[in-house]
Parts: structure tokens; C-alpha cells; sequence
């Protein structure tokens, strides 16, 4: 996603503006197997489309994890935009030449103008990308992990995990919607409120749901249960920059991540299998942060800790 | 002291301005047990003068602790001003009609002026004020404990402790300097650093010190021993701001001082002796660091946490 412009509603509290482009990438480009058809419809194909997540960002960071998880590396490539950018786009400042070696651009506007020319909205990441035409496909966040596993299941690897178990799908997409509201987006609530009264809110909203979780995880290794869903992977997102980043930064100060001795070895446990932790950049996680929002860290200088060495620490979490 | 003006060396180092009216009260106006004579002398006068110390500040927060341990409260009286200041002074906004009750004054600048029209330097805390002339006697702070211990030693309660007993004095010294460069000073350092080298040089210098002090505090219950010293008091007040300010504002963040078992449980020892955390106003200081340094937190918000009540926990360092 883009951070660059938080738009504030009455109050100071932050809102996040939930507009994207809608269009869908499933089975023969026929009707998706759930949710709605709000724009057009593309084929699946593999070698055809491009991931753009940048390391940084964590909602990019759900569509890399999914991506791994499933064994689509060979099938959807992946561009990553560098960790800062300015008001007009991420940018492919990482890549040799400051371009997309595949896609041939420095910006990422430049995906999202070829489709909708002087696209209005934010530039945000995941967006994927139609190879062959350079336009954007989609960068409805939600539905990009969702459609990677349902309608590119033709392509998965042969051993990979069920992240959406049928038997667990409608408490699943309640725990998920919490984990949004209160946790994904509850930090940056507490991030962008406009005043100390919104702010406050925020923080006690914020670690009630930590709070809800670390005691549904004392039971559980998993949030559903002994097995990894898509459920974790958005909430470990969060997790995996809270002490790097949101806790300072944020101000989600009431104790850190690694106070919380379920939720920091649920995390550690996540960061530790083959798919999450090796997907996470803690440079590029914090030098997104403390450059982009130069409203919150004016100097643009970047904490060097907390020590990240500690995500390899035994967990202890098979016990569970 | 007053942080409104931090002074830039090249490169981006911060340095303290470590010039302060060096006058001292001391027996009957004599020449002092120790130390230097740069300026007036004062006699010592039960009543006489009233200690301005700001409970937001550090090293304000050192005067009222070791007031406090010397029972010196009905000797000197405690004149507090509220946690945050502009560039003109600090003032005494908490108290009735927003004027000290002894001295009558609003700014604290006003005791200063009285004694130098226009004073040219900050005007910080702790001062000790002449309460008859309303003039300021000196704000030179490691001097101001050092003389409630050895010039004011006739008016201490009956079972006051030594702070500064004689045969480890030499070792003190070091200790105490090392803690004042490293610790006190580190972690502004590490705030104010100007740029990005500047400041990964400091935190680097500042968690080398807490390294020593934790490998120092495995077989010591004090800093130098089995009783409390001066020395104690000065790393204590830095130790009471460090995860409440420190970690976030001035990105000392490698840890918290809750990860640190040898130095967190002799924090927790300190605060629960009396004469150290009740001492210690959480929301003033946060308030002080929050609001004071706008070009830090440009925004104004101030963290609602850490939780404080772990403070009152256990600390174990009676085994030591």
C-alpha cells in the first residue's frame, strides 16, 4: 500500500481509503468461485502477470508470502519496488538501472496510468501487473491472496498448505476481520490520529485485540488451529514489523511484541518456516517508515535496533 | 536542565553546554570539603534556599532523590515546575495561580534575571534560589547532590546513608563519569543526533555502557556494592526515563530496559526504596520529552505507554 497520504476523518481519527481496482484474475477468466465481480475479468495464465510488492510494505507482503507458500515463484514473477517513495509512486529504485527488468518501468505509475490515464487514487502495492500490455491488473489487496489460492489452484505445488480449510472458513473470515480492523489497520490508527484523544482510543483498541489473541494462541499454535491458513499470514505481517517499527514509530507502546510470550513465539514460530521470514527485509521495513512518514519522523533517521537476531531464538512452540 | 536549545557540533554529534553558575552554598560560607571555588560561596542556613527541580527532568529528578535520602525536606524546601517549557523558561504552570508559593515568581527565568539582568544562557533545572533576594545561587547540577551530601551534612536525618563513602571514592568517580558521558549523556546523544552516522555511533556507545553496567549489576546489588551511593542516583534517573522515553523518542532501542534482568531488577530495587520512585511522575516526563522536542515529535501525541505497573514488580535483588 502507500502510505503518503493518510486521509483524516472528524476527530483525528485515521481512516483508510478501501478503493482499488477491482478486476479479478480467475479460472479461464470465467466467474470466480467466491466474492464479487466488481470489474473485469482476466485468465489465469502462468508467465503472463507480475506481482509488484514491495519488502517494505506489509500488505505487499501478504501476496509474497501466499505466492511462496503455495509454489507460484514459476508461475507469477515478482517485482519489488524499493522501501521509500515519494507523493507520485513506489519506484524500482532496487533494480539495475532504477528499472523493472521485466516490465521496463521506473515507476509503478506508470503500470497503473497505461490502464486508467492520470489515475487519481493512490499508487499501492501488491499490484499486479498484465506482462505482455504493462498494465495494471488489479490492486485489490484481499482478493490478490484470496484469488492465488482459489482460482490458481491448478498451479499450486503438489504439497501445498490448505490456507483456506472449508470446515474453518466462516470463523476464520471473522477472526480475519478482526485481525484487519483492530490489528492490521489498528496500528496505523494509532500511527496517524490526529490528536492525543483518537490516539489514546486507538492504543486501548489496538491491544485489546492483542490481547484477544494472545490468549487465543495459548491453545492454538496456529490462530485456527495446528495448521498455517491465510489467517496467519495476515496477521504475522503486522507481528513481524511491531517492535521494528510500530511500537516506536506508532507509538504501540504498551509493551512490545516480544513482551507477549504467546503472540512472540506464534510470530517467532511463523518467521521460522520456510515462506515468512525469509520474505522480511527489516531494513527496508524501517527505512519505509521513518523516511516516508516525514510528518512523524522529521530528522528521517532510522532506529538501528531492536535486534533482530532474536526471530531465530527457539520458540517452543510445537509444545502447543 | 532545559532541552529547548540542543547545541550541533560538526557531523551531526550533539554536545552538552556544561556551563552553569558555578557558585556554592557550603558550612558556613567556607571553602568547600571538595571541589573547585569558581564562584561565590554561600552558607549553608536551614530555611534559606529552595530547590527548583522539575520532576520531568533528570537531572533535576538526581537533587529531589538525594534530598529525599538525606532527609533535607524541611531543611531546603521544593519548588517543582510543570513538565514543559518553551524557549523563554520553564515555569511553574502546577501551581495555584501559576506562580511558586515561596518564591512568588511564574518563570523560573525571573530568579535567574534577578540575579543576572539577562541572562544569557538556558535556564535549567535543577537551581537553588536565595529565598530572601529571590536571586538564583547556582544550577551546577553534579555539584548542587554532592553539596547536600558533604556541606549540608549537619542538617541529615540520623540514619541517612553514605553516598559517598571515602574508601571507594576513587572508583566511584570513574563509575559515575562513565555513566554520565555513556548513559546520562548517551541517550541524548543518541536523540539529537543530527544525522544518520551520528546517531548509529551513539547507540552503539550508549548499549556498550548498559553492557558493562548489566555484566557489572550480576554480583553487585548496587552499582558499587552492597548500599546505595551517589552513583546509584545518577544512573537511576536515566534508568526511570528509558523505556517510558528514551527507546522510542530517542530511538535507544537495541532493547528495553526490561530486557536487560541485572539492570531492570536493580531499577525495580531503586524505584521501590523510598526516596526514588516516588519521586518519579511518569506523565510529567513523558509529557516533558513529548511536547518539548516538537522538532522530534513534530505531532504532539504523547505515548500512552509503557505499562508502569511493572515497576512494582518483584525484583529478586536481595540475592544478590
Amino acid at each position: 500500500m502507500s502510505d503518503q497520504t493518510p486521509s483524516y476523518v472528524e476527530k483525528g481519527g485515521f481512516e483508510r481509503d478501501m478503493t482499488y481496482v477491482p478486476d479479478r484474475i480467475t479460472r479461464g477468466g470465467a466467474r470466480p468461485e467466491h466474492g464479487p465481480v466488481n470489474g473485469e475479468l482476466w485468465p489465469v495464465e502462468p508467465g503472463r502477470y507480475r506481482l509488484v510488492a514491495a519488502r517494505a510494505c506489509p500488505w505487499a507482503n501478504r501476496a509474497i508470502i501466499v505466492r511462496e507458500l503455495l509454489g507460484l515463484q514459476d508461475v507469477i514473477s515478482l517485482g519489488t519496488p524499493g522501501p521509500t517513495h515519494d507523493k507520485r509512486s513506489w519506484t524500482f529504485d532496487l533494480d539495475e538501472g532504477d528499472k523493472d527488468p521485466v516490465l521496463g518501468i521506473h515507476w509503478l505509475r506508470e503500470a497503473y496510468d497505461k490502464r486508467f490515464p492520470d489515475y487519481p487514487r493512490g499508487i499501492t502495492v501488491p499490484a499486479i501487473v498484465d506482462v505482455p500490455s504493462g498494465e495494471l491488473v488489479t490492486n485489490d489487496f484481499p482478493w490478490i491472496t484470496h484469488d492465488l489460492f482459489f482460482e490458481w489452484r491448478d498451479h499450486h505445488k503438489p504439497d501445498a498448505p490448505d490456507l483456506w480449510p472449508e470446515d474453518l472458513r466462516e470463523e476464520m473470515e471473522e477472526v480475519m476481520q478482526r485481525v484487519f480492523t483492530e490489528v492490521n489497520n489498528g496500528v496505523y490508527r494509532c500511527g496517524f490520529a490526529g490528536d492525543q484523544d483518537s490516539y489514546e482510543a486507538a492504543y486501548d483498541r489496538l491491544f485489546d485485540a492483542l490481547d484477544w489473541l494472545e490468549e487465543r494462541l495459548a491453545d492454538r499454535r496456529y490462530l485456527m488451529g495446528p495448521a498455517i491458513t491465510e489467517a496467519d499470514v495476515r496477521l504475522f505481517t503486522t507481528l513481524a514489523r511491531f517492535d521494528a517499527v510500530y511500537h516506536g514509530h506508532f507509538k504501540c507502546n504498551r509493551n512490545k511484541l516480544a513482551e507477549m510470550p504467546n503472540l512472540w513465539g506464534y510470530a517467532r514460530d511463523l518467521f521460522q518456516t520456510p515462506g515468512f521470514g525469509d520474505t522480511i527485509a527489516f531494513d527496508q521495513i524501517k527505512a519505509h517508515y521513518y523516511v516516508v512518514h516525514s510528518d512523524i519522523n522529521p530528522t528521517g533517521i532510522i532506529p538501528k535496533g531492536p535486534d533482530e537476531t532474536l526471530w531465530h531464538t527457539p520458540h517452543g512452540r510445537e509444545r502447543v
